[in-house]
């Protein structure tokens, strides 16, 4: 792990890295936030993945990160996705996004074309994560033994369920908005506290599939926010809820609100 | 409406009071949280219901209570529900009520018995809780115009249902746990922001019922929360979801934490 710049703003240190990835050619770049003031010494860390199509400093990561940085006093990383942001796209990904864009404009479900690509994906990007949460233990201000959340949604969901399902070091995790194919078997071997966002009147996702997802996790602590709106329309204030449900988890203490 | 005692504890002044009934004999017992500071002049309220066979002063309603009078600066109304708390019962009640703890002794579902029973005690109730509002609202610190929310869970939402679906004082609600019959259509006529509560492992209301009245509601901004667990395990912190909620759609502010 590189890191290659740093800025600050907002109480909130910014460093972007490199690493170097098991499964893909090339390096990873990713992005670490961390509390500006780090007289508390080790704070719990969240890794999040980011959405199909977007990037690592996505207003949607950043927002977030801004959340649990200056919020809670957490350490927040993310990397690109295989394919997206910063990271050349192979033939096989221009061929999936080119079949995406297509089922698209026919008018055609999106979600057999998703589920495929986020899940070939995922296979990339799992020993990804891993290799980015080895990396970040070794860094005094987080620590081999501190908590350890996981926060994805759409494509988010579908590499941090399969990436939590075998990551003991994974203690609470926030996903929503996917098909449970593919991911259901795996959900069932997940036991942390989850919660679980999804959309009642989603145009991609059905309700049954939605709720078949988060019936699939063994977590015996578990929780569903369904909001009224399209796939899209994920309010603004599920981004609160999700920083209060990992203040709860990795800390016991329930975090200032934003 | 009489004011019979007054008592203050931790920033939050307690008012008991009596309401004629229009629909039962006798008065309705009530009481009247507020801020201690009334320094910011009129303030949102908040009317509860309580749950079958509690009343207006079960540590769910105090407890309640305390979070949105010290936590959002509301004020907070609730009345024993008709054969609860200090009401008489009738000998409907007492039949009722004998049959709902055979069914419970016999292992039978308790549903129809719970449904039959809390339509009756809202064709009572609803009537009250109209004069209730007129009465709160001819108080200097609540006035006629200012924004009005609803929250009763189980009981209280076959109460606050039909009561909703008529008032249009009400400008946000907060349901959960009950069965869709008989108050699914009136859930229909409810177009007012809600926030409903449900339990994943609910061994009285099936997740199909639980589901249905969600659905059924007709509000354009409505949000759903499932926890895992049984039909007594809604956890606390949904507590302080919902004086969030309220705090969004009654003042347009977030409140601090709890």
């Amino acid at each position: 792990m590189y890191f290659i710049s740093e800025t600050s703003a907002n109480g909130v240190i910014e460093r972007s890295f490199t690493l170097p990835s098991p499964t893909a050619s090339g390096e990873v770049p990713g992005v670490l936030w961390s509390p500006a003031s780090d007289a508390a010494g080790r704070a719990p860390l969240v890794l999040m993945a980011h959405g199909g199509g977007n990037h690592k400093k996505h207003p949607a990561m950043s927002g977030r990160a801004q959340r649990l940085v200056a919020g809670a006093g957490f350490h927040v990383a993310v990397i690109d996705a295989p394919g997206h942001g910063e990271r050349p796209r192979t033939a096989h990904d221009e061929a999936e996004v080119a079949e995406l864009f297509r089922a698209r404009a026919a008018g055609e479900p999106e979600g057999p074309v998703v589920v495929r690509y986020n899940e070939h994906l995922a296979r990339l990007a799992v020993p990804e994560y891993r290799a980015l949460l080895d990396a970040l233990q070794e860094l005094p201000e987080i620590g081999a033994d501190g908590p350890v959340g996981f926060w994805g949604i759409n494509m988010g969901t579908a590499i941090g369920v399969p990436f939590v399902a075998d990551e003991p070091r994974i203690t609470a995790a926030v996903f929503g908005q996917h098909w449970p194919d593919v991911l259901a078997e795996r959900a069932k071997r997940i036991t942390v506290p989850i919660e679980y966002d999804m959309q009642w009147d989603d145009e991609h996702i059905s309700r049954e599939e939605g709720l078949a997802l988060f019936d699939a996790f063994a977590s015996t602590e578990k929780s569903l926010h369904v909001n009224s709106g399209r796939h899209k329309e994920l309010p603004r204030f599920e981004a609160d809820s999700a920083v209060r449900f990992f203040a709860r988890h990795l800390t016991g203490v329930v975090a200032p609100s934003a």
